[in-house]
């Protein structure tokens, strides 16, 4: 596939598109009218869901020898200060954490798998529309509508949060949760990504995957914390991730109960239940969990109350943020990007002494596919 | 102790006004009135938080031999159903239940341990007033919080939904997560049932726990799903029924982060965020568990629609109901109880055969400490 390494060189029309819209939001990132667009990508994310049975062991998980965990990370103080503290705190000791304590939440988009040039889920909610479009003949002519199916995002985003807001609603909602399970699972099997015509779940960290092998051989449990949508997730985490279903918070809507004559169904209501971001993780992790991680990974400003509540708690911790520098094989993006900033989270890693993964130069590989070059 | 079995003998001022209100309840029972106050039960229930770390196997577990994995239950057809279901799923064969899929819900009051003479999340709220009262002088001149400080239940009642709001809020409410936890358990530590003079934790069911650790074995994942609230439950379940506290999904109180300085804290507030009863509990499976059950246990209509839902599973399924058969040793009470009535749930049982427990004639045993003698 003759595509680049960066967007610059993409050439599809409706790759184009993307491209001004992620340039578009560049132009505008200081006005407010953007500060609501970013609130409303966490929207898209909390509409999405699922509920079906499937038994998967993890995919992508190489296999570690005994004398190296993890084998995709580069020796150095990374690395090692992750492997100190595992060391640390399963042997007894001074620093010997409990079973029961040995609570692990790794945020999920930019962390555990690629965030850009947009989160994974707003490619979704826009082939959703594109995929509705037929039973909805007056989106031709209605924004935002017309703006998708036209490749206008700037059109779009113009209508700002309630356009936004619309595209959500009519994407997302109107179905019960096993239909939404199959969505995005058919979704998962057929869409890819525009700069690795790839998989979207291929885009998943090796070193993470290897990370949450050695954390639960050492007897982590191990939760995703991600202001994704938890219905999004579920289909495809246990296959790619090999963590349980149960074992996942995100961002959700209301849904219902329905008797449904005896065939009783829960339907997904066009309602916001809870946003998983920012202050919403702790809170999150203590509706779920009702326990405070040892372990904390993430990779975002949206990611720091998280990492903070872990820094709490009396027992020995671990706070790990993902610093995206590789402009190669991945992408390179901080302080400025409107998606997946890092910003306020890097000053307090660094005066707090926060492990910090630098991508480029901690990584032997990114992507599990390079393993098979 | 001279306590009789049946609540007539009771002669104790503070019982005698629990009966009381018992007495009232049922004579109002029909009366609209009356069905608010059984839903602000539920209110009392979703008032309660916590979080702290400790490690604790299950107590009262009995060691089951290789024989009998149920030495507490009765030979008899209950029995030989959980035995069989549990075989059947766990061997390869066209019921074989995969290890991901077998998830197992559990009520928790009136199915894990007793709710009489009521919910004993109602007796905690009850001495939080009580606790609470010096700092409060205003409560002796005002309802409901005098009728409360004076054992006059007529009183408390009286002030109807508002006045029981009230005392929910004034009880439950305006600490962090960790101070909650910590009055929880402080207050098992010394809580005695008027009726058994032992504390509330005792009251758990002997054989219950014998089923729990024997799906346990059979690598079935077991959750409470009660109406109970959440944080009321986390600080005794690892102990008592050794199911971790994230596997416990119950009614809750909405919480807020707060940095606090560099101390940060999870406060709760005085708003209700769910209800995990009737429609509430599929809801809530749904949400924390993602996976439709394969096993659910429960002892009131309340738990209805969770057991319907699990029998809407493709895979092999198993409905359990727990009918209170037994004056002497517990309660006995069903159709026309204000707490824990299961009148439509015996019928759908019946007509639908699922499984009903009598606890007279099944269960061997009902309390652990009985055991001991």
């Amino acid at each position: 596939m003759g595509i680049t390494p960066t967007l610059d060189g993409l050439e599809v029309t409706w790759i184009k598109s993307i491209t001004f819209m992620i340039k578009f939001v560049n132009l505008d990132c200081k006005s407010k009218v953007m500060k609501n667009i970013v609130y409303l990508f966490i929207l898209f994310f909390a509409l999405l869901s699922c509920n079906e049975n499937k038994e998967t062991p993890a995919l992508n998980s190489t296999t570690t020898d005994n004398s190296d965990p993890l084998p995709s990370w580069k020796a150095g103080k990374t690395k090692q200060a992750i492997l100190n503290y595992v060391s640390e705190v399963t042997n007894e000791g001074d620093k010997f954490v409990p079973i029961m304590d040995r609570i692990a939440v790794f945020d999920n988009d930019g962390n555990l798998w690629s965030e850009q040039p947009m989160y994974f889920q707003l490619f979704f909610a826009i082939d959703r529309v594109k995929e509705l479009a037929p039973q909805h003949p007056e989106w031709k002519l209605k924004q935002p509508f017309k703006g998708v199916l036209e490749n206008d995002m700037k059109a779009v985003f113009s209508e700002g949060e309630h356009g936004l807001l619309e595209l959500v609603m009519a994407s997302h909602g109107g179905n019960t949760v096993d239909e939404f399970e199959q969505i995005v699972s058919n979704w998962l099997k057929t869409a890819m990504h525009p700069r690795f015509d790839k998989p979207f779940t291929d885009l998943v960290y090796q070193p993470m995957l290897e990370l949450i092998n050695y954390l639960k051989a050492n007897e982590f449990k191990v939760f995703i914390v991600s202001g994704g949508g938890i219905e999004f997730m579920r289909p495809w985490v246990e296959e790619v991730y090999g963590i349980p279903r149960d074992q996942v918070i995100g961002s959700s809507i209301k849904t219902k109960y329905d008797y449904n004559d005896g065939n009783p169904v829960i339907r997904r209501l066009p309602e916001l239940n809870f946003i998983d971001d920012k202050e919403g993780k702790p809170e999150g992790i203590n509706q779920y969990i009702g326990r405070k991680p040892v372990f904390a990974s993430g990779n975002s400003d949206g990611d720091l109350q998280m990492l903070r509540w872990t820094n709490s708690n009396t027992l020995p911790n671990f706070k790990l943020y993902l610093h995206h520098t590789d402009s190669v094989r991945e992408w390179a993006y901080d302080r400025t990007s409107s998606i997946g900033r890092l910003d306020k989270g890097l000053d307090e890693a660094n005066e707090k002494g926060w492990t910090v993964i630098d991508m480029k130069n901690d990584w032997e590989v990114v992507y599990p596919f390079e393993l098979k070059r």
